[in-house]
């Protein structure tokens, strides 16, 4: 058997900068993308996915650079009279991104699966490779910090990442199924290569190794499992990632991600600053430029970690 | 007693355009408004009330007069993007006017009443005259067509009111309570006016009829009640009233919608085109210029009207 299947693994912004380069150097039908929805939240009444909107809107090409969330194009009319009329503000809807969390909470109610609804709306966005939701069942993140347990959202918008973290706890995950097709994906003979993408690995990548049987499944498939490092030279690109490895104890580095993946890394990427770190690890390291700035680094990251997961 | 209560029964744009210039010269405290709710309904989720929001923009100052409804200023981000996700696009809801109907949604949600939202709401918008749905509790307005029964929306919006109209239903009138404040007015000792702005009667001022009592009370109340004839020359200044009244078996006139009020009404104002009608009408008739363009046309009329309540 041909082994051709890549699956990611993802969160939402740096995630989605080497989800977006796989896409360009794999073919459609053998690219899985399996999104965190850890940070999906219930707000305003609809249902909001930000890890797939992140996703889809930058395979889609319509990811606001300017703003490094949300939709280009965006008009803010909504927000703006929204503030006016006393609702909440605080987390920031653009009008067209609007339209993409109203569609999916109608068609939610209507007793459509979060993959179902997540396929239609990336094709008729003219995605091709396929973006699958971790599980149709939901899964909250909570943080716990100084100041107590806080939904994500109210951490990571709303107190804008500022109370100290104690630990998270990703409510829902341990009844969730993982969707068939991820498990599936997991245990397939044509299965090349999972690709842990560079993504906080508290927040993003283990709610996903939190749905049960996936720790066991990655550890257990026999193609090689990669991550990209999301911690350049002790600092994470965007986000709070090396905030919170602080807070936890841990020293942030990008040796101190791999350790949240000792039980099934095979491969690793890190930057080339973190070069002094290489030595140290036990999965086959390489050096890389990580900082992912322009759609060429997105390919050539993705085509090197395809090359790592082919040499093992 | 002092007689200086002013309650107006008004539906969308005819009648808030006097309810507008009644604004202008009542006092806010003596004048309230209660709007239709026969309109209202559920859409992506959301409730919806076209007529309160309708007097809301223009109490406001916020009509877009360029389209004849919603709000001025307006963005379309959320429609356009809607239609391209494949969102029901029939009923446009422009980005600013969305605000209003998720806010509103929210807080019926969280339990307050639709009076209680619509006071905030329009206190914020800087209204200081007192908009009032006729009812707390639902009512919707269905239409039985050749087509068979449409609810209002879908006949008004959805099929631009194309179907003949057979009857006209009001689905929860007999059992929706007119608002404690609606009845106080009809029964307070200082109530000076009833006017009934020249809105569809079908549709617009007969849901606020049906409600239990408020005929009654209409035909019982000391003070004057007068109607303001939508109807112009056989033809009504916007929307399906004429053509309604036709497929009724009634003959499009202002003495048809005077016969609607047979039993409460003391005054009517028809315009000067319909003179000829005035001779055969039983209610106090009076002339004026009822087609309402400028500010100023609305403030005269809705002076006319209170000094023909104040002559009877």
């Amino acid at each position: 058997m041909t082994k051709n299947l890549v699956l990611a693994l993802s969160g939402g912004v740096g995630g989605a900068k080497l989800a977006l380069g796989l896409s360009h150097i794999v073919a459609p039908e053998n690219l899985l993308i399996v999104a965190n929805t850890g940070d999906d939240f219930e707000h305003l009444g609809l249902s909001i996915s930000p890890d797939i909107d992140t996703l889809t809107y930058a395979l889609a090409n319509l990811d606001n650079q300017t703003l490094g969330w949300g939709r280009r194009d965006e008009t803010w009319s909504f927000m703006e009279t929204l503030a006016t009329l006393g609702g909440p503000a605080w987390f920031r809807l653009g009008d067209r991104d609007l339209a993409l969390h109203v569609q999916r909470t109608l068609r939610l109610k209507a007793g459509e699966t979060l993959a179902a609804i997540t396929a239609d709306l990336t094709a008729r966005l003219g995605i091709a490779a396929r973006i699958l939701p971790m599980s149709n069942d939901p899964v909250r993140t909570r943080v716990d910090t100084n100041e107590g347990i806080l939904d994500f959202q109210d951490y990571f918008v709303g107190r804008q990442c500022q109370p100290e973290v104690k630990s998270l706890h990703f409510a829902g995950a341990e009844a969730a199924r993982p969707h068939p097709d991820f498990r599936a994906a997991l245990a397939s003979p044509s299965l090349r290569a999972v690709i842990i993408c560079p993504s906080n690995p508290f927040i993003s990548v283990e709610p996903i190794l939190a749905l049960p049987g996936i720790r066991t499944a990655l550890a257990a498939c026999e193609a090689p499992v990669i991550a990209v490092s999301p911690i350049i030279g002790g600092r994470a690109v965007k986000g709070p990632t090396a905030k919170m490895m602080t807070e936890l104890g841990l020293t942030p580095s990008a040796a101190a991600v791999a350790a949240r993946y000792a039980d099934f890394l095979d491969g690793y990427i890190i930057d080339h600053q973190d070069a002094a770190e290489a030595a140290g690890l036990t999965p086959r390291t390489i050096l890389a430029a990580t900082l992912m700035t322009t759609l060429e680094h997105k390919i050539a990251l993705a085509q090197t970690a395809l090359d790592l997961a082919d040499s093992l």
